[in-house]
């Protein structure tokens, strides 16, 4: 990848003197900065810009590190062919006109795809905006140069982005509003060969990035991108494209990308670490806070020091709702406040400034104030919010920060007030590396989000050792051998295979008559369940095939009479203890196209189906995984001893879930499992009902969606 | 109120010429616009800014329409005396130093009303901002003269902000990014007398004013709050501080305010057609959209038109997830566009024009491809992303305004780019009464506020006719009258009085001895539930006083013997039929110190109280009014035929709620009633539990937070 950052020489296929367009555009932006040799090529010109101009890329003299292609899509393959025989093996194709347009476009890209594997070129693109380096004021791009007509802000952000357009447009937003600086800006497009990985695999590893902000569209190598994020110890924002069914199909169309299972990718980012975004501002602002107050403690006890009490008690409303707290000041603070404070007014958190304005001035407020605070033990995090441009400017805001820095404590701002005050103010606080923000809920977002920071990364590069086979190795494949020719296992085998993965189910017995059934009833006690497993039937409850709580022998007849027309001759019968609990969960594994072999976790029963509170984790897991994704349910609350019940057995629970991880990650065979429900009664957790399928087949991936 | 809006005579008592003074501050801003006469009072000068300077308002020789106040607070009461004798009428007190100050702050301001009382003065503040009208260019405030030196951008939105300096800092924020228009903004502070609900009553008949938005703290007239947002047409957005524990304490020491229960405000408050924010900026983005928009049809059909495929697509994840559709479009208007677009890509909305700008340049591709997409009859809304200050600036935005207008769709702008491009873009698009947001999700979510504007507001101004008393009401009144020293009834008392206001509650049966339980399950029939009431014990499950689903008079043995030492001798025995239902939703009433009377539906069981899905409407209900409380319930699919389940018999439920509505409201003694749970089997919902609380007492508005 590093040729592609920082190549000594760029050949330009496509430079050109017309005006507008965008091989000129491309000349006029390397001119802009880019130190290196800059080869021109276009066999209609001699020179461009008083630099020869080639013909073509194997009359260059010297050598080529990066040829970037802006030759219309037809001439692409050429073109590559052209580097190839010069040895060029890092090749930009900016140009449009390949999958993105359709079937013939796609041909296209598959031809330059094989031309560059046989040369062993490096394709970065097609349909990209390129590369932007701010900082080495390096811009390998076709990008307008009016984009950064007001000048382009170095910083410690670098952006991957799948949309062209929008890269650009996004740049010059920020770029004009000159509050976010950035390092580099890669735009990656139809990415058929370098991707997001590639690059953020670099990115991770460049000294001048300190976080990584990326709108994708699709993660193909989803697996390896978790990895990557997992080991990462740079803050990672993504925001994904193309979520809903409007969006997935629009996504196809725009750079053909693999829309995948939204809840499976945001659980399984969120588990390694990853931050999600939701919009292109927010994502920007995530990433900035995230690089400069990584080491928010997880409690987050905020101070809040305001010049309006309105402002003030809002903070309050969001930093709870975000679930972080209101530090308590100590009395020793408290003390040292009130002689910041006229007498009438007892200080307390938030530290409304305005009735002291009077007394010392608003500068000599703020700075009294903060001196009392920032030297608090309660408190993690000092959330100022400044009105700009009315008083002077605040000069005491690189003392702060410092003071802030010796006594370990996070900065965060929130001003409003007269445009041009505020834009020098944000200006001067990016400057010492303090957020700032103009709305208060979106710095309490944040805030909240660089809580989780380091919390969330503990223990992520842990993996489970991939030689230690399970326990139940030999005994879970001989069962799979034997019904491998059974796409999709009834209730009862399936619970056999969870059994022999020492996942504890239900008590049961098969009967193959009614009067075996009744024997299977006496012999497990009432009450019992009745089911009827009739082979295709998977929605056993819709078609009246199950039977809850059946209490005597004279209710079980009743109850078989009513369902052995249809399991007589075709099925057969599921005699099992009847186990009523307080609550049902949910448990799974799947192996998903992007992100493979996965364990799912979740509450169960009907009313939380319609929440989808669910949790996917790579399979295999550790245990502290395994723990892990129990906490990170939304209702976990429910789980923890709610209202009088019985805790979970965490422990248990985890067990379940290391096992179902290994089945699944061991047994390339499976495709997917659903215990559904896993009862849980006085806290111990039973597998009640579970399916088995196996065999690859898209179809699988859809269910998940379903599931989750 | 009009006359504190449109004062023909303003005296200002504690006028002065001291540089940075408010006194000097106020006649400054005075002297910016207010066509009327101004009389400043203050016996140290004899002039100020060239105009007599009047020792006491007395002195002043015409006559006085409202007098400023804003000497010390101390000196408040003999200002106030000094109006009544000059026979002042408004008065407005912008000092500080009140109740928001303590307990002889609020002695003074006692006083004060007192004084006011007496002389029939009307009090707008004190500790507030006063008033700006910048239409009329009329500031009846101290708020410093930089907040407006770049001038004051008129609008027809009118702010009521509780928060003193919030106000000025927002305004001056506001203005100087020349947004969004302001018609009036009232700073409103301790509100001892003038509150937000006069204030609001003379801004919704108010000519120049489009829509209100208001920062409260507190809402203690709530009840005709709600009432007046039931019987406006304009739209009405609230910011409500002091949700949080932390916030409402930070509240109550701000301004004195009652914070109230939070979750009750929300659904009334919603119920009544306003929409809630969560931020300042936000608050005024959602008011000026809904002022400019309210005609947005439910369904929202968006057309989206982009500069970028990635933009395009996020569009639809957020509009799909907010509930809006995304248009799709006929096949005459893909053939139309189809002309507007290179041969290789087949149109669809998204529009993405990029590839269309090589055709016809970007300002020929968005105007040919509205002409389109405006004239479809599935397209509500066109969601049009533009790119500012990159090309030249967009002047077909007046045009395609027209083309909306006429074909009654509704126009709504993205727009980033260069900040000066993106400046004078915002500022036309304002003057053409078009939405322009700098983000995608905040654009949408208020144009999904848009779109619940009109069928939210449908039959909100019908009420139940107050003097139609319920057919129960001789019945309730006796049993209220036999059982009137019981505060807290017990839960066969309390369902039969729910069983004479024809609620349908579990059969049941009270035994009071074992014998008679047994006799009692033996006349309904097993399978039973068996209760121990106990006088006091309201946690019977918790105490093991409830035994369910016993199935044969042995168990009913076992389960008495287990209860009978605590029931026996101080309680009694409550024998009901057992009846399991597919879930558990709950209904109740409670008098709100705030609200009034107040009917409560929700979802109950155990995984439900953790997402505390419930709504509350005024009683008593329209019958029209329950049916939509059941409709505002977030899990409202689980009641209509989810899974398979037989739908909530909804008629019913709608005639348990105006029940219990009406029994509370017609019987002052009823502070409370809770059926919980309430359990549905086949979709009949039937009261299990209940209790009735009589007497006024504070720990109810406390118990209801609980519930809710």
């Amino acid at each position: 990848m590093k040729t592609f950052f920082q190549p000594q020489s760029v050949a330009v296929i496509g430079a050109s003197e017309r005006k507008h367009s965008l091989g000129s555009q491309l000349i006029t932006n390397l001119l802009y900065g880019y130190k290196g040799n800059i080869y021109p090529v276009n066999p209609n010109y001699s020179e461009i810009r008083g630099m020869t101009c080639y013909p073509s890329v194997e009359a260059v003299p010297g050598q080529v590190d990066l040829a970037v292609v802006i030759v219309p899509a037809p001439a692409v393959p050429e073109a590559l062919e052209d580097c190839a025989r010069k040895g060029v093996r890092r090749v930009m194709i900016e140009s449009a006109g390949f999958a993105e347009t359709g079937e013939e476009g796609a041909i296209l890209q598959e031809r330059c795809k094989e031309i560059a594997r046989k040369a062993g070129i490096r394709i970065w693109g097609p349909n990209c905006m390129g590369l932007v380096d701010i900082p080495r004021r390096q811009l390998l791009t076709f990008m307008h140069p009016r984009v950064y007509e007001d000048g382009l802000i170095p910083g410690r952000i670098s952006l991957i982005v799948q949309s062209g357009m929008l890269s650009a447009g996004f740049l010059a937003d920020l770029m004009s509003e000159r509050l976010i600086g950035v390092s580099k800006a890669c735009s990656i497009g139809n990415k058929c060969d370098v991707d997001e990985c590639d690059i953020l695999e670099y990115l991770l590893e460049d000294d001048e990035t300190d976080a990584v902000a990326l709108y994708l569209e699709s993660i193909p190598r989803g697996r390896l991108f978790v990895e990557l994020a997992c080991s990462s110890t740079k803050p990672i924002v993504v925001l994904k494209g193309g979520k809903s069914d409007a969006g997935a199909r629009a996504a196809l169309s725009h750079t053909s990308s693999l829309a995948g299972n939204s809840a499976l990718l945001n659980s399984l980012l969120e588990g390694a670490g990853v931050t999600l975004a939701h919009d292109f501002q927010q994502m920007m602002e995530l990433a900035r806070d995230l690089s400069m107050i990584p080491d928010t403690p997880p409690q987050c006890r905020t101070a809040i020091m305001t010049f309006s009490g309105g402002s003030g008690i809002l903070a309050c409303d969001l930093l709870e709702e975000k679930g972080l707290e209101v530090a308590e000041f100590t009395p020793e603070t408290k003390e040292k406040l009130s002689k910041v404070f006229p007498d009438w007014l007892p200080p307390s958190n938030p530290v409304d400034l305005f009735p002291a304005f009077a007394l010392k001035g608003p500068l000599g407020a703020y700075l009294s104030a903060f001196e009392c605070v920032v030297s608090d033990p309660g408190v993690d995090v000092i959330f100022m919010h400044y009105f700009a441009g009315l008083y002077r400017n605040f000069e005491g805001i690189k003392e702060m920060k410092e003071q802030a820095d010796r006594a370990g404590k996070q900065l965060v701002l929130w001003v409003i007030g007269r445009r041009e005050g505020v834009g020098t103010f944000r200006r001067e606080a990016e400057k010492h590396r303090i957020p700032v923000h103009g709305e208060l809920s979106r710095a309490v977002e944040c805030l909240a989000a660089a809580a989780r920071f380091k919390p969330e990364r503990e223990g992520l590069s842990e993996r489970p050792d991939p030689r230690s086979t399970p326990d139940f190795f030999t005994e879970a494949a001989r069962l799979l051998e034997k019904r491998k020719t059974n796409r999709l296992w009834d209730e009862y085998d399936s619970k056999r295979l969870l059994e022999r993965c020492a996942i504890p189910v239900v008590d049961e017995l098969s009967a193959g008559t009614p009067e075996e059934a009744k024997k299977a009833a006496q012999t497990l006690g009432y009450p019992v369940v009745l089911k009827g497993l009739v082979p295709g039937e998977v929605h056993k409850t819709e078609f009246g095939l199950v039977h809850l709580n059946i209490q005597s022998p004279e209710d079980l007849g009743k109850a078989l009479a009513r369902i052995e027309r249809r399991v007589g001759g075709v099925g057969y019968y599921l005699v099992q203890r009847y186990r009523p609990g307080e609550y049902e969960l949910i448990a799974g594994f799947i192996r998903d196209r992007q992100f493979g072999p996965c364990v799912m976790f979740g509450i169960g029963g009907i009313f939380s189906e319609l929440q989808k509170d669910v949790v996917f984790a790579r399979a295999p897991l550790t245990r502290e995984e395994a723990r892990s994704m129990i906490g990170r349910i939304r209702g976990v609350k429910l789980l923890r001893g709610f209202r009088g019940m019985a805790p979970l057995d965490e422990e248990a629970m985890a067990g379940i879930l290391v096992n179902l991880g290994n089945l699944g990650a061991f047994f390339p065979d499976i495709e997917q499992i659903d215990i559904n429900p896993l009862v849980v009664a006085g806290g111990v957790p039973l597998a009640v009902d579970a399916s088995v399928i196996l065999g690859r087949d898209s179809v699988l991936s859809e269910r998940a969606t379903c599931v989750s």
